[in-house]
């Protein structure tokens, strides 16, 4: 079984490698030629553009992508002409599944088959596998199987659901066939809007630790602000890295996500390497754009992704709509730059 | 009738110019004398204490409060042992209705009236009146309703509501009993629960407006971030100023915070001198912790707290988390410094 | 001047009415001829087709639609072929301002002209006027300014805002250019969805209101539950009518949906007469969209949307998600169906 | 090393269970007779009273009292005459920390030591052990770590975090003293916070997978609600319990929850089982009320607890307010019983 894999940054270069590690033969290209070579170094095939790429590959070839979402359309539109009937591309990046649905209608009509397939593993796929989340036409699915079970972590990386019977499906190897096209992405989307929603959970909740000594601060009694009632409830110095390390072990709200907080606390306490400045890649956004089609309330994966646009500083000119009204009505100004509850 | 008025700041010194223009005696007290000073001029018998404003009120004496809320408990404390039975304190400051109920209880140990009334009115309250919510028994709320028609707006206010007898209560003269020690500081606390909600409610919607032209700047596609995906339905430079004077007239949205937002907008079309710091004074924190006693679910009172939280810096040490978390699945790095779509 | 009004519901035959009060000249077409008869013993002229209602207009002619947003296509593809450059086709509904951007392009290949009218004012608009947020280009704008100022409410219907001169623009009449092709509509669906915000800021408060009695119901300390902590402070009885007429004169709240719900109130205290299901009319879900797209945190609108698609039954599953997980963990049976704090 | 057990329900009892299995010996009481005879069974001395508890226990003395939160105090009230100086009793409940603080100060004027510790493992805790956080003073603490150590879940629970010495603290045996008087309770509570948010993301998520067939149902086009804009998007009818199971495997949000989610959804897909009327303990408000407290946004946990407050039905008359005021401006009547979008 050989595969062609366009795109080798954090994801694509590591999937490349277990696919190897499990004797999938392959073809690599990147516009960058070093990302190519050190690919080649681990035993790929190196290719130095797509007509090159697709030239090595045995028919029916195969092309998975692994590139930011912004990019595919413009690589299928090289890519395309190069292939033939029976070929298949996958996309394995993070696309809107409305562009999946176009895409594999599009390309039907060459007779060429479209997965999309949404990866989650992040940095730690190689050692962990990859957990694959399909869409597309069976058959096509079908053929790929090597493919998606040397990627998936399988069966072993988990334990047996209770009354699951063993033949019952590949979800326990970690892939799965979710539905037609664009379901994988679908799928993965989700995934990500939970995974928004998780990750505030947790931020929320050491925040809340890190401020539990807020009573040992002095607070000044004003017209603009009220004391603090019960100043005594607020004396704790919380240890962050090690409560992170508690709750791995026997808690309700063990995770991976938690093993990984637990990890960067270890390592800096205060998390003075970051900004506060929050990221989102698109899925969150896609997320939140299907509830409210499908009219499904998702209050908290809404929060969880207003909270990175607000750690953006999108929210200013709302927040300056609102001291204007607290001055128009009430004569007040707004307080110092200082936060008023420091840790 | 007669009044002591104890603390005259933007609310108190006004309510003590409009009683005295409907012919209510007014002894004014201050801590800044030339607070006082000023009321004098305008009228008011002054008092260099609490004693001497005692000592100038007709019995049974009648003192209002209109001090923060932080400092009302050491007023009662030196004004307590002033007073004798049957006069009348009065809290109309913005105090928790949990201290009312206790003060309430330990003043009528002494045979003295404790009302609680939330006042509503800010700097245009002395033109506009003040809407008086009020808490306390019915015997010396009755006693006082010369002083809380003086200051309320009266029936002409607004217009009359369908099938409301003229006789019906208080209420449309712009004050009301609403129970007992307590109730009226509950309704001016749902009140401002309320008040942060609608600001909340049109900050959102004008930020909403104000980059309703983000299609016009160049996203880049990266990996960690995905290109906007129909930037040509967001090229509107929307006219804000203008649009919430037009929302003033015939809208569904009409208000008086939107006269004031079109105030302020007019003065100043970009806000330029607010820093987007939003203060909370109390209430609106009061209103969820009742919500939450009572179980009932406050979804956008709570958001609209939370978001003068977040505009004073308080969710930093949360995105940080989140920063980390990402970093340790994915290896992302946060974005630069600037926001990302600036209007 | 002359207007052909297509759709006689419960805004456009009052729209068309109000017109006519001002001497506009009103040809009406609805498929119900009960609702063109009822208009025409009002003065239209009536039409028992399109093509008869594009028949009885001057050229060039106007043709206002007020058809739900779900029918404007058919009927433009109806109406568009009996047109003649010069035209002017208006779309006065709920329409998504995607589908202006779209309209405005095709109708402009034939040289007739769109405008997109975002109209709010409700079943009151004929005595108090609409406001009117229209978009398109600025020469079709002009021509229909009489037309504008007929529909909207004028000058007095709100104080003058201070330092804006009086030749400041159109807002002050009630209607405002906002922008090209869908700016119309893309103002009224903020609008709209601050609507939805300021409405649930109210609900929220009168919710809490009336369950302030809450601690004189018995709670039984179970595995399951907590005992309510403070009993003493939830002993109101509060009348909501009579907070809402108060609420009306001089608070800081006070807002014609504050109008409206005095009025609801006052007729029907426990609003017996409704079921609580509350519907959305596409509005607020594009203003969401709009804000994912923009990237500006709206936990306010969204919230506003996501308990309208709760009030309709819509997190039944995941809530059941919730109780599953639940069992899981601990064992936790679901409580009764009786709600756990009735008012 | 003896410790008395009080509360022999879900948790007690396996706590004694797990005990004892490490040698430590366990006395136990419980009103109902046939759990103490039940865990007499299992090698513990039972007590039938307090008193006899007290009697068959060394000195000093360790009570573990593992009762509802509601009904700790009370048993305080019968316990603490029958305890000595240097005794040490532990709340291992879901007691408010503020409790905790008062009674540790309480206790102290006896000379008893007080601990308060959070527990978390649920029903599973005797297999997996339990995590606790503890609070108190340090010579307590110090004293019960076997106790501590036995019920915990040991080093090999977790893999090791990286950079963390082994003797860096108890944390990665799974108990961690996190502070005085209330800590322990305090870090369990945002523990809780943080399991109600991380519950709602993933049933928010599932919920979305639930509807991912909507584009199925036909939408009729009405004044109220606007027709589906593109059906063609939500066509899926997703395997739920297959794509949780897939989840537990090398995705980013594989978690214990979901371990769990995934065995309800096999053994009922459609979770007929359950009404989706969910409960809460008291420790996802008192989260609330501390984050409010602190002024730390918490959006997530918010909205989580909310969730649960709507699911009983507590929003029901906030709806009614809605509709009653579109009803009010718009002449809106409320939609039929069904929910608008089947599954």
């Amino acid at each position: 079984m050989h595969i062609g894999m366009v795109g080798l940054g954090r994801m694509g270069a590591n999937m490349a490698r277990r696919l190897m590690d499990k004797n999938i033969g392959c073809v690599a290209y990147d516009p960058q030629a070093d990302a190519v070579a050190r690919l080649v170094a681990d035993g790929a095939a190196g290719a130095g553009s797509l007509t090159e790429l697709v030239a090595q590959l045995p028919r029916p070839r195969t092309v998975w992508l692994m590139v930011p979402a912004g990019l595919v359309d413009g690589v299928l539109d090289q890519l395309v002409p190069l292939l033939e009937a029976d070929d298949t591309v996958i996309d394995g990046g993070n696309s809107c599944y409305h562009d999946d649905i176009r895409r594999a209608k599009t390309l039907a009509g060459r007779g060429i088959h479209y997965l999309d397939v949404g990866t989650s593993g992040g940095v730690h796929g190689r050692a962990r596998g990859y957990c694959l989340m399909i869409g597309g036409a069976a058959e096509a699915v079908g053929r790929l199987e090597p493919v998606f079970a040397a990627l998936s972590p399988g069966r072993d990386a988990a334990s047996c659901t209770p009354g699951r019977g063993d033949g019952a499906g590949t979800a326990d190897q970690g892939y799965l066939h979710c539905g037609p096209a664009g379901a994988g992405h679908f799928v993965k989307m989700v995934h990500n809007g939970i995974e928004y929603g998780i990750m505030q959970a947790y931020a929320e909740g050491f925040n809340l630790l890190r401020h539990a000594n807020v009573g040992k601060v002095d607070h000044a009694a004003t017209a603009e602000t009220t004391p603090m009632r019960d100043p005594q409830h607020y004396q704790y110095d919380m240890d962050l890295p090690e409560i992170a390390e508690l709750w791995r072990r026997g808690s309700v709200i063990g995770s991976w996500l938690l093993d990984l907080t637990a990890r960067a606390l270890q390592a800096d306490p205060e998390l003075d390497g970051f900004a506060g400045r929050v990221s989102d890649s698109g899925e969150g956004r896609w997320t939140l754009h299907a509830a409210i089609d499908e009219g499904v309330p998702v209050p908290v994966l809404s929060a969880a992704l207003f909270e990175r646009f607000q750690s953006r500083g999108n929210a200013e000119f709302a927040n300056k709509v609102l001291s204007a009204m607290r001055k128009g009505f009430g004569g007040h100004e707004e307080p110092g730059t200082q936060t008023d509850r420091p840790a």
